[in-house]
């Protein structure tokens, strides 16, 4: 029906998603269907009988690249191994720490968006996720795949853990500032929204359509998993190791995507304006492609369906005002984690994301 | 706090819900709670634990009326018998064909929200629903509640067979013109929509939130369990015995509720224009507390949270377009429970409805 | 149709809604249609030519009661004298300063829903809504409606300040906190969230459907007018002149209706706890119909469309976090403001609300 | 910060956005600036002063492509001539007759967006939008940008009179089935269903979140502008003169985007089964990248964001029923667009839309 593109393609670098199903999945194959050098070669999921990914999202039908088999097929690290040189983790904790050791121990590349290799204490790990870290002994080699704060160790990484949603904007929006002083390590408040798909496919009363749509609630206060991994980003790309983890309040926005965080810092001094703490986001983020420091507050409509991160601080009222956007399946999933692959792989950073 | 009503107040008539958990039950409580002439004074579940309605929603918590026990209790007739004059039945059908006989027996009335009594033939029943019809014998002792179309039989009936949710504004909408002879009876087209809460609270996955939001589907089309019951009414009450079941094709709207039908049909004769229609609606609806003959075309919004049905009729294009309008949980449910419940004890149709 | 209720119905106080065509009027409307002891005698609008209010909102065809004329009439103020004994001002802050002094000088009690009145120092005013405080004389005649916290000075009141919605759930979180001693006056932040009727019927781009739909932002962070109100809130009802405006950062959120506040404030003491929180909001609202103190953190469903506030507070992570929700048409307006003309005209102050 | 990317890319074709501020203006930006083989070269814009298209939607900073100036500029056509081979206008009905003829006598290709030159008989056109045609002269030289009903008068066309958003899928859903004389002519109704996003960026009433937002209603019935349009399709693409306008009835949902049509028809034989009207519509879109047969009725999700429209046709109880679904602002305009500019300008016709 059209012509064959007469241009000799470059070889495209084949990948495997593993657990597509889900909603970082279903963003997944989304952005990598229409990824300049990868492709999906192998959709892995551990459902029995294997589903078909366009029957699990109708949207996908035809859509998945040329060649791509829509058919699941049974986890196999053998097969990933020999057809593909990268997998994509989108597999519960448990599942993610029993098929990552098989698939390096092959020589594929991981990128894990679960949060199995993210803490670096495995004992905080368990106390924040309640069940035992079957593989301890990867920790140290998986890097955080924030890659505007840990650009060049991504770089030729193995295994990358993929951020999680809600640290990723929180330490986007704070390290800057943490590293330049300009705001006090202890009593930072973060208060943040996101779409219910952050909350996976599972249907659970909470998230039965008449029930959130039309509303809004917190949960998880003070309690929720991702308190520690902030901490420890914190920590970790501030380099100061006094930062306690902050209080982080999330709450369930009554929309499909996105994440919006209302944080509240002290000034680390009486000096410190609204122009120094622009300044301070600016000059760390100047020619990052997916990064964007705002004159104004973002919206999460703003964030929504591409891998930036709007961020936006002030003093107000005494107080650090920050404002950080992102959409919480790609910038805080999927999209991340193709940014992290293409580093892994040695192609343009950017590729398939902008 | 507040100093005590002085004046005494009319006894209320003690009433019993059973099935209180979903929706309808939800929505019948908050009606009821400020029914100046009926008050609450039994819930029966047949969940154990018995739960706290207030618990299950929280929104009810304080609001069910001056000494009114939120704590259900298992289904016990002799207790309902004793303590209720009529029981508002919110339970599946096969759970209402249960209860019905029982009640019935000792005396308490029945306004059964299922749709156990509906259908007049048992077979037509069962090959809607599915499952073998448990009570054939109290059929022709139900009365259908379309007090709009049925008034005088309400009156004094034990046995109230509140009418489904699609059904009541199709049938509102379409028996005067087909009594009238504005339109021709086959080939009637009823394009339905309805928001979520009509799926019940039974969560699902086209009914998680990220699926239902923002999005809106045909389903059962053509096949719905509805069907039949709009063709009994619109025969029964036409009284025409040649219309056929109209094709009805229901549609999820990404909303809590309300349902809005585009009703196609064609002119009976040449002669039938918006005004002869309009005029039609307007004379059976003359004085009708809960229907609005409008010159415009309603929207969901007019009728949402009202127990009215707002329709409008007109010619276009050389066909009859009506558009009707209602509330799927209150004129379309429970609304229309409490209206039926008002003439089967005598009190004013209105009562706790306006 | 329906036969005319038999008893003879205690005389209703007549009552006049002055600028009904907005969302508050459009409450106030559906709460009065319903009230036990109040009928709506004249709805006053400034717009030429009179609307019909029914014209203006189709949902109340038929609903605003027996009698009720539902055109609008040219505000006069000498008619509203002769016809009603109170009458709620539902107008811009301006028109509110104009109409009032003369309704009050023919002895008509007024429920002012705008900010005309909240504030008691007229250069605070003048501040916050950068205009001019055209009648400071009324100032300190008006009672703010707040009655939870100022029930005895309405009794009998000639002008009530109804407040504002974001003021109304704060206060009610904050004071008996404060009172009590339990948190610190200084480094309150009341992170807010609001739907879009809180912001008006009036179309503006960022409250295009298409824009607000599915997004979230926060907006007039630390400067928004109601941040001065809640101050003084806080002072006059804890009666601690030490306590400073808190920090106020509401958002906008994707919804029709209803306000949750996420309210952080430092504990006084180390002893403080979630359990001495919560005994001091309870001992605070016991009896109280329209405050519920929760075990759990409310969620917007709870409080939508009901006269309830409900709040939750705790201790975590070395903070108070309190989480008040409220619906901001009904407690955080209209309601509101139907319970305080209860008051003041001596009637039961629940009569309409539950 | 990432290294360049190396290899020399292919010259990529500049193109010119006229009228970008809208949300068929957005959607294609977000197109183009992923599309293979075009640049955005110029945006053109009425407005004084000449906007940032980033500042009108700040999702779009930094994603405009490499090079891209985000600031829109008067509208040149020497300019336009100078700097690209083709451009978009996004432009209202008026605007766009005044600028395509100076843009193509300077030998720019010109994909017009608005209605323009659609309706090949200006006396039709007139009676539809209610003004005059002021480019009669073009009309015959407009190709209807309906690619997989006129492919091959795309290739290479001059002007390209881009499809309205309704009149797309109701086009590809009933033209297949009325060649294949498997449905009647005459009798064909439209019930229609659209995202707000299709009702345009300014802000109107009927369109404020809170009276859009989770409403429903039907508008324009049997009058809508797109009636004609479709017929027009019909007509032509069938090779069918007897094919009368159908009955059109749209609505307007509450979601952002996404069209889903239930379209109702007579079948024109006993024989003609769901099967039939099936194979009708595979075989006529086998190979199509763009159109999707479903076994089952799509939903408007299943399209949202694609440049793919998903049809169902059933025969059921006695009717055929067709579901049809595509995104608006995609297949039902920038993304078609595209397709036909791909076409035009002898490019892989699916570039930038997988």
């Amino acid at each position: 029906m059209t012509a064959p593109d007469p241009a000799p393609r470059p070889q495209k670098i084949p990948v495997a998603v593993l657990g597509p199903t889900g909603y970082t999945g279903l963003e997944l194959l989304e952005i990598l269907a229409r990824h300049p050098s990868m492709r999906i070669e192998l959709l892995g999921s551990a459902r029995t009988p294997s589903p078909r990914i366009d029957a699990e999202f109708p949207r996908l039908i035809g859509r998945l690249g040329p060649g791509v088999n829509a058919e699941c097929e049974p986890i196999d690290h053998d097969a990933i191994a020999r057809r593909c040189r990268l997998a994509f983790l989108c597999l519960p904790h448990e599942a993610a720490m029993e098929h990552t050791p098989p698939l390096l121990s092959r020589g594929v590349k991981v990128v894990d968006l679960s949060a199995a290799y993210r803490l670096r204490d495995a004992g905080v790990y368990e106390k924040a996720y309640g069940h035992h870290h079957t593989d301890p002994a990867n920790l140290p080699r998986a890097v955080y795949g924030l890659a505007e704060l840990a650009r060049e160790s991504l770089r030729g990484a193995e295994l990358c853990a993929n951020p999680g949603c809600y640290p990723t904007v929180a330490a986007l929006a704070l390290v800057p500032l943490l590293k330049a002083g300009l705001i006090k390590p202890a009593g930072i408040i973060i208060n943040a929204a996101s779409g219910v798909s952050g909350a996976g496919r599972q249907p659970k009363p909470n998230l039965h359509f008449p029930e959130a749509n039309e509303s809004y609630s917190a949960y998880g206060i003070g309690a929720h998993r991702h308190q520690p991994e902030i901490g420890q980003s914190l920590r970790v790309y501030s380099g100061r190791a006094d930062v306690p983890d902050p209080l982080f309040v999330p709450h369930l926005l009554p929309v499909e995507r996105g994440i919006l965080e209302t944080i509240y810092a002290e000034p680390a001094a009486a000096a410190v304006t609204t122009e120094t703490l622009q300044a301070a986001l600016q000059a760390a983020y100047a020619g990052e492609p997916f990064v964007v420091v705002r004159d104004e507050a973002p919206t999460l409509r703003d964030a929504q369906r591409t891998n930036t991160a709007h961020i936006n601080a002030r003093v107000v009222h005494g107080r650090v005002v920050i404002i950080g956007a992102e959409d919480n399946l790609v910038k805080g999933a999927s999209g991340q984690a193709v940014q992290c692959a293409n580093l892994m792989l040695g192609l343009d950073e950017t590729a398939g994301l902008m």
